[in-house]
This record gives structure tokens, sequence and C-alpha cells, in this order.
């Protein structure tokens, strides 16, 4: 159950509005690296947690909380960059030359869907969609999952400081950018007390690895068409990084036959030759 | 560039098709954790790599090809387990009672739109989007998108080998297995390459730290609406993950003030009462 | 800001599991009727309320937080939902022949994809996506849109619980269904606030009507192939109910041409013919 | 069943072709808010029209006749304003300085994938996606969601029309701002034709309200995290718009518990230590 | 503009409703095969129409025309064949034990968010999306895209016309049918008036030719990985179709060197190590 | 199974790079017209070919492999392009005026999501979605749906080529544009070679026609709404293109009744008017 304060996690403050980076700033809410991708995704792990360990469900939906605020303090910044973007061609015109690709410039949904505010999508335009919310049911595979998306996200962040100047929005993104950095170790920290790589690895590690075709867990199988080594790395000779198998590397070639499936029956709705 | 042999990677043989086996296969292919989303993911990645070593780029794109003739085998064995399926009401209630649920549980599309083949959906006919190419331009994070997208994938072989008896689908299945063994272990071996955890880490490590609330780098911030203490584990005590750091409890409070937005202007389409 | 607590809003109890009915329960999660819509809407029209009185922010921000509460309840009641569902045809083959049906009946993503929990997708497995956002920028059309949301979501509610006969599950959607009459209800009373119908309407109030084709904006067009009248009623005699103009009923001819468009150009990659 | 006349519904006229405006059409086309929508929206509540009163099928089906046309007036004004567009860099160049950020704000796929014509999408060239067509079997419920339509589309046509000084798109969006005012008022007629809100409200009307949790039919739930009062209104106090209950604000604490779902199931996929 | 006949345009009666088949049936309305799809592809082609001849533009816009009737058909099949569905899991089991797996093998949409009528989405319920309106602004590219939606119309109809044994049903159906197999032939006409294939192909006929690497233009290209010949036929000897040139097969070997990107830049959110 | 070579199958260079040439090439990868599209469809195609004759499995496989191989070229040319693009507004600013609007004007996502490379989405950043890969089960439609996408992929490369001056992807796009000249005549032929219209059309070919309404089957209807005749033209008079037929044309006047469906039922959630 959620509660709210009317107050900001952290402060958002803009000093020179500009609409462009309003643009930008819609990939941190609704892109796949986004603000709502993380909340929701954690918020869905939490409520299909199983296992005897009743901590996770509690970390996983503290987390969600943070991250709905940090929403609010990205919607909030959008609005504020947006103020003052033209309405009309005229205004457009009666600014300066560099503000004339301003409408141009920005998404157009801002102003003509929300009136100058922020949506639930990305930079271009594109709204969120909820497939990208991973709850496997796996916990290993959510943690990397969880590190992975606060990877991209921290990418993401970075790429936004480094694209304004304004000491407001650098402000909020060097505290966003350093809340990404505790969430990478937070999940990773899940996986260390689970035992680290030798233990959770491979993911599941419920499944008898005996039932697997083992000659194959561990080869490097190259796919060159002139039939040469593949390329040479530390994923091709050494112990494997699970512990249980050592990587070796191997020229695959077709071990299967050509497929053939039966011709189409009459009432398939295909051509006749077909049949 | 790619090339091909009519020959599967692997053989796929059904011994007794199940078209709702089929529909479950479709998982495989067309959902967030199947093989399109690995085919892409790493064929879009090696066309983006950057960087001095050219072996990533190798890497990436032996890999996708491996990932294609996966999804070939995939394709193949839902086109065998529709072998059979009945194709009109009639037959459904000329087969046994069991059978007779068949066409509601089927993929309607499957035999609608396909003639009964595959499609490149998931296990309920939504097709695949390909939003869920993560390909970020930095290599670890994309080393952790797929070490992620292998074990779900790996997961979900598990779940559908446990769902069937049919010795031909275990083996393939079990091979694909142990090839998501290896892949979970392939992209791993790439992280620990660059150094591992402490050097890779926080993601991306080019951002210099000190331009990071670093106050907040480490903190595990608690949302209780008690203002209890946070669950506590790995993740609130001890180094952090990457090295950098000490992990510290620490129960949140608001640091900004409530957002004020400037009033709707005139001719922005709002109410009367906004402006 | 955003804090959590660990229970839950309102209990959620099944007393018997029907895999099925969590199917159906996923609509009022991920449908477009659902709770995500509605916690994510209010969220956007908070962030986004411009105007002098700055009480909808906090109204929407409220009841944002408790929609989130009601995603949960859900989650819960789905994942409790699928306890005990087959995971393998011999699981299905050993129950019994009714129980024969359910996993040809469920949302194998249920099963595949999260190992027998929740996800943001709908009844047949369409995640949900962002674009149903409405948050327009003003006041009255989102009140509209929230009171009409809440409507949707109340035949949806009463739909599942003439669905069910479990006692848990038919608890839990009496109290959704009375939130939703007092969230119609709460939405309806911000327009009886802004001065009802014949001060809000037509949305938006700001527009000079003089600057409209007004021989049109209260003229009932008919579009009858025959000419005749079209069905007449309410919409078609006495005033409005903007209380700005008296309906009339009139048939339609074209008052524009048949539309022209200059050939295609050169380069345009039009046929020759085109041009 | 449909019939056409070659001619348009209203003149569409441009007097000096804009291509950055022809892509803020598109939204009143290809939009959430669009054209397109409520077409097919008022088609589909037609075509699934239940209930004694055989009129409300015609006069829907009437209205969506006439949104067809809208749709043709909207799409031609597009064609006409991409007239004179800049088809490669060197045409760009040769224009004015201003006309040289024509290419980059103007929608791409307006020009590649239609050659300066209009395309189901919207301002930002997402295309129009048909879950957005409510339906929902229940007459009131699809009232308001035709007024909330009208709503909106009345506010960006609005948007639209302050954007451009071109007399003959403002004479056509002025028809068309008129048309939504008569539609607004029109579904809201419905509406008071049904008995208005008292008849109406709760949607739907036909659920027993005494199986509903009476108490909290009316009660202004306050989620604020300190326990404060929510914020007051006309939503906290006096008779309910629908007649049926009084207002009453109250704080919300968890009236349910901790959730607990059962240990993952061992052929599930999850990690060991679930189970 | 358009005009409305209350009257089918073809009868559609049920004589046994069968839910499982209103699924189906929902494929030729939100399918991509389906009737949207045609209505409105020609709708846009019609607007978009550019040529001295401006008989295609009536001609597109007249066959919209009919297939915005043929939804109509559709939906209302659709809504009668759910009627006498099951609404609970107790009416269902009340019914015959064949009865007892409708619920299940329906598409649950149809029954939660519309009450037993149509929707505008596929078979498996996934919603129709814009982006397969093709309207190219090249007509020959058009009247292809054309014959193609018919030919896989026709194709669906075929098998929903031998899924059924309703003579209801049937009789629409073979009247859809033949209404596929004449436009089928009436796009094609449109390439026969235009000259034909020689005249029309290669498609777009106003890019000259010597500007393409005409050594490339009609070799079949052989993509084998033990570089034997490709397989043969028709498209590998012999005069092309177009008549401008002759078949002949090559195999392929790249032309083309490895790619090499600069690395990374310093701003741009890489790891240092691809610096 | 498929292999790689690290070489391209044509050489691609950039001689000065534009980055908004680099959004327009996007629609190249991911546009509904681009190579994914090709590419997966011919893939699904063979893996689902059904029929005694095993060529064309083959044909499409080896087809679909040179496709790849041109995603793989075009993702190299948008990485190229967007060498230099500016990542922050500072560096736009310090680049000439004409630069200065270079940021707005890109698709951001090739910046903030890739770090200046190639996505699976188009010109205006919509990612690819796998609903456009049409594999029907029927040989000929899929040839009409081939050659179809050849079509448009042509039209768009002749667009691309037409927008730029670059030496570099002229050379590209001359191959690219022979290609797909190529690729319309291979499938044409295999029309041909199942024996050309007359043998192929009306598709499917094995329905027999005289279960069809056949009074409807080569009748250009008219939809007219004064009941003048429709537009003539070769689809009016003649014999039908398959050869089966005489075109005839005919106003259309409604042969069914105006559709009435039982009252809504008690628990189905609609108003109590409508039942």
């Amino acid at each position: 159950m959620f509660y709210v304060d009317p107050n900001l996690q952290h402060p958002v403050r803009v000093e020179t509005p500009d609409p462009l980076f309003a643009r930008a700033l819609q990939q941190a809410i609704g892109g796949v690296e986004g603000e709502i991708r993380v909340a929701m995704q954690y918020f869905f792990q939490a409520c299909g947690a199983r296992g005897n360990d009743a901590r996770y469900r509690q970390l996983l939906m503290n987390t969600a909380a943070e991250e709905l605020g940090h929403i609010e303090m990205l919607a909030t910044a959008v609005a504020l960059n947006l103020e003052g973007a033209p309405l009309s061609l005229q205004e457009e015109a009666a600014a300066d030359p560099v503000g004339g690709a301003v409408l141009g410039g920005i998404n157009l949904k801002n102003l003509l869907s929300t009136g100058l505010a922020a949506m639930p999508v990305d930079s271009d335009g594109v709204p969120f969609d909820m497939s990208h919310i991973y709850a496997s049911g796996n916990l290993a595979a959510d943690m990397m999952a969880n590190a992975t998306a606060e990877s991209s996200g921290r990418v993401l962040a970075v790429r936004l400081y480094n694209m304004t100047t304004d000491p407001g929005m650098r402000d909020m993104l060097s505290f966003l950018i350093a809340r990404d950095a505790m969430h990478q170790n937070q999940w990773l920290a899940v996986i260390e007390e689970l035992g680290g790589m030798p233990n959770v690895f491979p993911i599941p590690n419920s499944f008898p690895q005996d039932q697997e075709k083992t000659e194959f867990s561990y080869a490097f199988l190259g796919f060159q068409r002139d039939g040469s080594e593949p390329v040479q790395g530390r994923w091709s000779e050494g112990e494997s990084l699970d512990g249980k198998g050592t990587f070796e590397p191997r020229h695959m070639e077709p071990l299967g036959e050509e497929p053939a499936l039966d011709p189409a029956r009459p009432e398939s709705g295909a051509q006749t030759e077909q049949m």
C-alpha cells in the first residue's frame, strides 16, 4: 500500500527552460531505460515474490516507491523546461533565429496533447509499453534484469547530464546518477547474498545440469562462413564463470537435417500446388 | 554478411504433435525472452560496436548467427506440433473429448494467419516488438543485458522442458538449455575480461564519480511509511560490490518542496480557471 | 514522493484458486479499464497540473497512491489464483477432466514468463501501453476522462464479480466496486466545483465561441444516405446541455468540393504516370 | 452500410503550405484525441448496441459517418500543407535559412513512406492503435467516453487553431471546433435522456449497491504519509453527485496484511533458494 | 464525405451461436488481413492520390465505403455468435461438458471489455495497429499492396468458411469470398491499365535504371555457405518479368570490408575501455 | 542454419556525415518498408513452407540471408552518419547556425539510447513490430506480399537516394535499388512458374468457386451516395484478370436488414435501461 508526501524527494530547478531538453528528459521517463520501467518492474517483482525469505518482497517494493518519486521529479523537470516554449508559429517567429527551430525540434505531443507537460512517452514520443516489465519469477534472473536496468538507466542519465549545462538540471541528474550507482550495487548485493556467481549461475540453478546436453554447455561455437576459428578471449578458454565447466572453442557444423514439413492440407487455404 | 546452410543446427523431432505445446513454444520465438530478441540484440550491438578492440563486434555477430539458427529450429518445432491440429469445429468434434478443447486452447493466428506454422509472436499471439533490442553503446551495459536475456531465456526453456514429455522436444530443449548456459557464461566472461565488477561498475565507468552526489551513491534509502528501518541485508552493510563505497541504511525524508508550475497560458487550450 | 506500507489496503483472500479467473483479473490490472491506467493517469495529471488552485495536484496524487495499492491487491489475487495451476501436460492430465482444459484456457505468459504471478498485461496477454494515460492539461477534460475511466473500471469490476462465486474474491471486488463508485463521484464533484456543465462546457471553455462556426455548434447533422431525418432525441431539440445554444436537426450536404492535389513531383518516388 | 460523395463536408484550403503544421495536424488524424478514434469508437459502439431502444445504434452510426468525413478533410489538409516541402537536403539548402530547418522538423514518414501525404499516425509519427476504441457495452459509460473524446478533441483543435495564422486552416478548424462543441453536447444529452446523473451513476446502475462495501462508496480516503487530512473540496463534503450518499473524508490505514505467497514449485524455473 | 444506410450490405444470420467462432471472426475484423485494414488503406490511398487521373481517388474511396460495410457485417456476426456465451463459471458449469471449455477458449475481452460484442482486435485479442495501412504515394506499389491484402483476406475468409458449418455464417462468408475475388482482380486491373508488368515494374518506374548498379539488377545471388549453386527456377534464367533484363545466377562473395567505426567519444556514456 | 562473414556484402562509405540523413536511413532499417521486415518475412515463410516442391524453402531462406546483410550495411551507414553529431547543446551552439538545428532534427534515441548507432526503429523512432511479417501459408499470397514489400522498399530507397548527394551513400543505395529490382522480379517469377495469373488467382486457388456467391465475384459495385455510376475503367469491363469472369458495374443497394441484437443480459454490466 502506498502513501504520498506532497514534497519532492530532491529539489528540481530549471534556470533556463529548454524545450529540446524537455524532449530529451522524456527518455528518462518513458524510455525503455526510464523510471516508469524500473518502478513498475520492482513493483511487479515484489507482488510475485515467492520463497521463504520475505525480505526480497519488501526490498523490491521499497525501491519501487523511490522510483515513483523519480518519475515525479523528472515530470516536473519536463514541465519546467517547457515553460516559455512557443505555442504558435508566430510566437516562434517573434523569437530569435535559434528559437526559430524550437517547434520543429520538440515532441509535438508535449504541446498538443498535454499543454506543456510530461507524458509517459520516450524522447521521440513513443509511449512506454509494459512488456518491458521483467518479472520472471526467478529471483536471480530478476536481479540481473534490475542491475541491467540501472546500468542503462545510469548511461542515459550521464548522457543527459552531458547534454545540458543548466545548473539546476545538472544538480538533479547528479542525484539520480548517484542513486543509479547505489541501485546497481544493491541488486548485485542480492546475487552475492545468494552465494555469488558459482552458486547462482547458470540461471535457473534448479535445473539438473545432467539433463542438458553438457557437451554444449561450455563450448564456444564458431559460425564463421570459412570455417575459421571464431574470435578468442576469456570466453574461449579457462574455467567458466559459474565454476562448473571449462570453455573450449569449436567450429559448428549442422547436426540436423533439412526440415521437411507435411504438404498443406486441403482445407487449409493454401494453393492447390502445395497440397 | 550472412550465409545459409539448409540443414538445422540440431535435430528437431516431434513424436506426438501437440498444438498447445506449439503455442507455448511461440514464447521462445517471439516472447521477450525469446530467440528473435537475442538474435537481433547481438546483431545490433555488433553493428554499433565502438572501441579499439574489434573482437567484440565479431563475437556478437558470431552469436547472432547461432541464435538465428535457433529461431529456425523452434519455428520448425512449432510447425511440426501443429500438424494434425483440427481446422474446423467438425474435425474437433470428431476427435476425442480431450481434443475437443484444442481449438480454444491454441493461438488461433497460428491457424488463421499462417496455415499451421510459426509466427514471430509470443504464446498469447502478441507480436514481438523491436523496442526490446537493447544496444546501449556501452559495452558493459550490453553484456549485462545479454547475460540477463540468456538467464530469462534459460528459465523459459526449462519451463518448456518441464511442460512436455515428448522425447524429441526434450532433446531439442536440452540442447537449447545447454547453449543458454554457455551464453550466460560467455557474456559474463567479457565483464571479467574488462576487469570484473570493481573495474566495470558503476556503469558507465567513464563518468567521474565526484560529479555525482556521492552521499547518496551507496546509501540504502528507506521509504517505509512509518519511518521504520527498511529491510536489512547485504545491500545495507559492508563494502559495495563495485568496491568504491560502503553501504549504509538511511530513512528518507523529502529534500525538495512541493512543485509549483506556472499557470496555464491563455492560448494553451486549458480551462479559463487554470489561467 | 511515495512511501510504502507492507500491508495491503484491503484483505485479499482466495478460497478456491482458479487459474482462469486469474486470467480474467489480469484485465483489471493491465486492461485499458484497469488500475495501472488510473494510477498512472492521475499521477501524470498531478505532475502537469497548472493553475492557481494547488489542491488539484494533491487530490490527484492522493488518489494515484490509492490506485497503486489496488494494483498490488489485484496482483496478489492473480498469484493466489494461479497457485496449483498445472505446470505440465502431465499434471493437467492427472487432474480431473474439467481441469484438463486449464492450460489451454490460461494466459500462458502467466506461467512461462512469470512463474505463476501477475503481469502488466490484459486478460488476453496484451501488455498495457501508456498511450492510454490521458493528461490533457485541461482540468475539465481530465475530470471527464477520469470519471469515464472509473465508469469502465466499475463495469469491469462488476463483470468480474458476476463471473466468480469465490467469497474471498467477491469480498475484494465489492470493495473495489465501492471505491469506483466514490471515484466516479469524486471527479464529477470537481466539475461541479468548477461551476457545473454550463460553466465547464464546451471544453475548453477558454476558446471564444464567436471564433467557431456557430451555425454548426448546436446543429444535429444527419448523414442518412436517403436524405431522411436522422434519429430524434434529446440531442435534436431543446436547450443544449452547456446552456449556450439550441439543438436543431439538419440534413447535411457537402459544402466543399472534390479535393485536388498537385501531381506527384519528379523526385518523389511515384510512378511516371502520376507526374 | 456506407456510401460516399466525392465532395468534402467542408472546404479545405491552405494559403501558405507549412510542412511543420502538417505534422501538427497529424495529431488530429492519428492521435488518441483524433478523428480515427472517434469515427471507429462510434462505429463499434453502434455495432454492439444492445437494448430496447434502437435509436442509439443509428445515432452512433450517423455520427461515425460524419467523423469519417473529418478524417478526409484533415488528410487533405496535411497533403496540401506538405506541397512544396523539400525532398532533399539540396532543396532545403537552396531555400531560405528558416526553411533550412524544415526537413528536421517534419515527420519524415510523411515524406519517406507516403510521398507527401497523410498517414494514420500522430504528430510524432506513432501509428494509431485500436485499443483506444472504447465500446464497453454499457451505454452510459460509452456516452461518458464519447463526451470525453470530444473534449480532448476540441482542446486539440483549439491548440491547432492557435498555432496557425493561415486563413484557410483557421476556417477549417473553426468548423471542426464547432462540431466538437455539438458532439460534446450530443453525448451529454443522451445521459440526460437516460435520467441524468442521479439515475445514471454510479455506472453501471444495474449493480445492486447493497452488494458493494457501502462504507467505502462515498468516503474520500486520504493517503498522506504523515496522516494529515487530504485536501478538502466538494468531493469531501455534501451529497454525492449521484444523489445516493454523502461524502466524508477519512484517513486510510491498511485493512489487510502483508501478502504471503506459497514458495516456488520445484518445476517452475525458480532458483533453488525460493523453493 | 460519407453517408450511412441502417441496413446491412448483405444478410448476417447465425443459426447456432458459437463463441469460439466469434473469436475466430475477430481476425477478419482486426487482424492484419482483416477489413479495418483494407477500409483504412483504401481511404488513405484515396486521400493522398496524386496524378492527372482523378479516377483513382474515386475508385479507392468507393471501395473503402464497401469495406466499412464489411466490418459492420462481421461485427454483427461476432455479437450474434456471442449471444448465449456464459458470463460466469457457474453458467459454464451448468452447461454441458463441451460448453465447459467455452470461457477458456473465447477472447475474454469480448466479454469483459465489451459485454459480448465485437472489438477492433484480432483473434487473439491484439488490437489492430494502423502501421499496417500502406499508402506509399506510388500508385503501382499501392495496387500491389491492395491485391496482396485481398489475397490474404480471401485466404482468411476461406479458412473461416472451412472452420464452420453454420449455414448463416457460410452464406455471409461466401459473399465476402466473392468480393475478395473481385477486389483482387480490380486492383490487378489497374496495373494492366497502367501498361502491365513491363511498364509498371520495377516499381517505381520513374527512377532512371542507369543510376542503379545494373550488374545486380537481374542477378540471382546465392548465399549458400558451401558456395554451392542456389536453388534454380524461373528466377534464375530467362527474361526478367519486367522485360528489362535477363536472370542469371551467381554466388555472392563480400564486396565490402569489415566495418570500422570510430571509438566512442568521451561524453557519450560508453565504458572508458571503448574510448 | 546461418554463418557469418565479417565483411560487408557491399562497401559502405560516408563522405560527409549527416545526422539527419542517419535518421532518414532508419526508415530503411526499421520502417515497415525496411530490411528487417523482408529479412524476417522470408525467414518465416521459409520455416513454414509446405508443399512438394522444397525449392521454395531454400529460395526464401537464401534471400533472407541477403537481407540480413542489408540491415548490416544500413546500420553501418547510420553509425557513420552519426559520427560528429553534437552530444550537447554546447557542442551544437559551437557549430555553425545550420548545425544549430541538428539536435532537434535527429532521432534523439539514436543518441540517448545507443550512443550514436543504429536501432531497429523507423525514421521517427517507432520500433519495428513483427506483426508486419506476412507468412500466410499460401505460397502465392506470400509471393504477392514479397513483391509488394520489394516495391515499397525500392520506392523508399529511391527517396533516400534523391534526398542525399553524398557519393558514398548514393553508391550504397544504387546497389540496394538494383537488388530491390531483382527481388521484385524474383517473386513475380515464382508466380509465373506457378502458371501465371490465370492459374494463381483468385488466391487461394484451392477454394471451389462455385461455393462463393458468383454473382458478386466479378461485379464492380458502386457506393456513390447519389446512385450514380461509379468511376469506369479496366476494372468495370472486359475479362477479369484471372480469366474466370467478366467485369460488370452495378450500383449497390442493401441486401440485408438493420441488425438487431438481443437486449443486454442482467449480469453483463450494462445499464438497467438496456436490459
